[in-house]
């Protein structure tokens, strides 16, 4: 499996994800789910994926080939010279459909599955910064004022600290620290997702990455965040009241 | 869905039910999860289920059929006459294999799910306090030193509390706060788990029931514990170390 999540503030994009894959528990593999895109000022761009790895790669490798064929001279439309954030989720999801189109029915055939979803991030600097989720059959949802952060894989563990911590207005620094903790407690319940993790940072209006960071399982900031954030559970568990047990 | 959660102490058995079912998002329902039967010193027991309905209803009330037709002179065996845990584990199995064979083919035919899973905890006073999980298959597993809780149904978003708090060394008052808290976390974040709940605990060795409580959302110490734990939880966030941004 993986996680992965997408929150936009109003401050900015904020994104991580792990870098585990399993085809069973027997073969797990470590695999980057996020890429970047980066003409700084410019555009900011990042994809996470989830599903079926060769599916979300063959849609990658394709976003690449473009961008150089594109540098090549060929005029094509790619991720780097769409007009709108709109328009690069309908790239990524038109290229999602062709890897569908492509490998869908021979693997079902199979018994394999050929799902998959992508989390698409970023900002132009002619317009606002912009998170979708880009679904197998290439249609897509943003996230909204109302519901600020996007989920992909194994989402259920880690989504109680989000609904509690996030808001549109929540600073950078704070959505940080739920998402670190978001996915600390989707690691230590689910085997399939793991470290190391990816993490990005859009800030608003600046086109460009302010934080890219590998996040290792020894990583200071993590390790402090983890270990800060056991102690006050048990610290928080403590001091609450006790339940009747009439 | 639903959400039920089996702890099995060393001091203990902790067990917790939500009430909601629902047939699409549209057809929501409350129905009692939880199950009691009780000869107090000397014999306390519970089932919590989830998954199809009208298998899991049927299995009770086959169950409590038997119980009928035993108290009326019949010579059959029994959840209040089985000798020991493991055999009322059995006959759940076997219940819910006579329920399978004679719904599952028309269910599947139809589109809709058989599945379902029951949990099975208690005490006879002629042996330990055990808590199983029965399958569908009527297989079960059983609540050990190294898992000593077994959830059903949403048990994802609650997970990672329990993962950080439950041994079989925790005391019962501390479980029963991590229990509320697991519950509490769920219902905040999947519509599909809905108070009110049904707790109960069995102490080690005395084969009755210490609490039986149906939790409503007005429970004082529901509301006590769900406010302390949002504060406590905004207090720890305040308190945690930054995440560099480089």
């Amino acid at each position: 499996m993986t996680y992965c999540v997408a929150i936009k503030l109003d401050a900015g994009l904020v994104l991580m994800s792990d870098t585990r894959t399993n085809a069973g528990v027997d073969n797990i593999s470590r695999f980057r789910k996020m890429y970047t895109w980066e003409i700084p000022g410019q555009r900011a761009i990042a994809t996470m994926s989830s599903g079926n790895l060769s599916i979300t790669q063959g849609v990658i490798n394709r976003l690449s080939a473009a961008i150089k064929r594109a540098e090549a001279g060929e005029e094509i439309e790619t991720i780097l010279n769409a007009p709108t954030m709109f328009r690069i989720a309908q790239i990524v999801g038109e290229t999602m459909v062709a890897m569908q189109e492509r490998h869908r029915s021979t693997l079902i055939e199979q018994g394999a599955g050929a799902d998959a979803l992508i989390l698409v991030a970023g900002q132009l600097s002619t317009g606002d910064h912009r998170a979708f989720m880009v679904y197998s059959a290439g249609n897509f949802i943003e996230a909204t004022e109302d519901t600020p952060f996007l989920q992909i894989g194994e989402h259920k563990y880690g989504k109680p600290i989000l609904d509690r911590v996030i808001t549109p207005q929540t600073p950078v620094n704070v959505a940080l620290q739920a998402l670190f903790l978001s996915m600390d407690s989707t690691i230590r319940s689910n085997l399939s997702v793991g470290m190391p993790c990816d993490l990005a940072v859009i800030p608003t209006g600046a086109c460009r990455f302010s934080t890219l960071r590998r996040i290792n399982p020894e990583d200071e900031d993590w390790q402090a965040l983890s270990n800060t954030w056991a102690d006050a559970i048990r610290g928080a568990f403590e001091k609450l009241p006790e339940v009747r047990l009439e």
